[in-house]
């Protein structure tokens, strides 16, 4: 692991780190905030997963969440949204390939050597993190924006166990049903028959988390139709999960937003991961 | 003036704006961020001005200065930090030309045609500001980094009666005897016999600033032997100028540094507006 830069920032240390992944074949790069705490032992993580285009970057350095997670004493982990580089396929479309990894394992042609963002986010880059810094891995939450959004919350409802909060901003909740995931579920894993179950509201109807949920969304989202809040709505409310859908009036899709809730959000999984 | 973007955010609006202006013979781009009073009247302004290879989006989108100036009801404003476009002269160099226009007015060809930076922020962006948004213009504070934190206190100083109160984050702050300012004045104004008197460390020996300042700049800045801050604290000392020198251990220059104290600083302003 290479140490590419270190920031101090809110009394804590602002990192960009890189390593060869075994899982996509290629280096990936991340992002961790440690809290002035975790100089004295293992703080707890709270994972931001970010939406379509985005590196490790955008989020570090636009959504303000460092200033909340000093606050309550917890890490950040900012991801990459894919593996890059020469030698990894890509589109000229801005929401398939490189940024666009959709946080699922890819099974088609010429995905299928890098593309697995799920195994990346779920097994390795974990393991990673618990090696290398002082962290505690049994105080794990989980939060992102749109694609990343979608990918918090499949996460949380299918590794039953691993994160104690889940929450998402403007998150891709239906996508099985959208333009954002039919494209891209179509390209990384083929016909219909052979998808994954890695769209939020199934994984709801199925049984949905066992932790309290937050979710964030504007009324005046640009990308509203493709969200598929209404779909999960129903899930949510038929399924009696504990948690909460709020409809922030004016707001759009953008870090505006993101920034605007960040505090709310931060408070909310550290209930959880301090309890 | 035209609407470039408007986003809901901390319950205001972050917008962006293009007009063309007369002093700088240039659009022009500026962020206006409005907190939800503005609705009902007028609210006091802060400026903040940009450093080094900045536009108006940099501190817009990094600083974090939205969450803070919600809180406390007062709007702030991103200028750019200098013309841009076809047929405005630039320079390879990061520090020379388009985005290092130093908040001065160029003499010398070929710069003198359209780097008016200092008239710009000190006259025409005021009275566009005051003529197009709901802002209270007896009320207004400024700050800035680096470059910025130089236009800053320089704008204070010079402009007497304009500003309640002046910050900088890792301001230059002798530009005169740095190469973060010969080389420049030396291309906008030529020999040296020549140069205006903008130099915060010159202008406070000769006076210094009728109200409170806070000048934060960490430790470990890897510009540290650019900014002259020593040179700055001695004249600080020797004035009895009212207010504060904070050197932050184990900051540098970066936003992640500037994100950090904030809060401190805009409720600092916030004082001295709400008086």
């Amino acid at each position: 692991m290479e140490t590419i830069s270190t920031n101090t920032c809110f009394g804590g240390v602002q990192g960009v780190y890189k390593h060869a992944s075994d899982v996509t074949g290629t280096d990936m790069t991340f992002a961790l905030f440690l809290p002035a705490e975790a100089q004295d032992g293992p703080v707890p993580l709270l994972w931001f997963l970010s939406g379509l285009t985005c590196t490790h970057e955008n989020a570090m350095t636009k959504a303000g969440a460092q200033a909340w997670a000093a606050e309550q004493g917890i890490a950040l982990c900012f991801p990459d949204t894919s593996p890059r580089g020469e030698g990894v396929p890509d589109d000229d479309a801005y929401d398939l390939g490189q940024g666009a990894g959709f946080y699922i394992d890819a099974t088609q042609a010429p995905w299928d050597k890098h593309f697995k963002m799920w195994s990346y986010i779920a097994d390795e880059l974990p393991a990673l993190l618990g090696a290398e810094f002082p962290l505690d891995m049994d105080r794990q939450s989980i939060t992102g924006h749109s694609m990343g959004g979608h990918g918090a919350l499949t996460m949380a409802m299918a590794l039953k166990g691993r994160f104690r909060s889940v929450s998402a901003f403007s998150p891709i909740l239906n996508p099985t049903q959208s333009d954002w995931g039919r494209k891209q579920f179509a390209a990384y894993w083929g016909d219909e028959a052979n998808w994954g179950s890695h769209d939020a509201t199934l994984l709801m109807q199925g049984g949905g988390f066992d932790g309290p949920m937050l979710i964030d969304t504007g009324t005046d989202d640009q990308f509203w139709d493709l969200l598929g809040t209404d779909a999960f709505a129903t899930a949510f409310a038929s399924q009696r999960q504990q948690g909460q859908i709020r409809l922030q009036q004016g707001y759009d899709h953008s870090y505006f937003f993101i920034s605007t809730f960040m505090e709310d959000h931060v408070a909310f999984h550290a209930d959880a991961l301090w309890r």
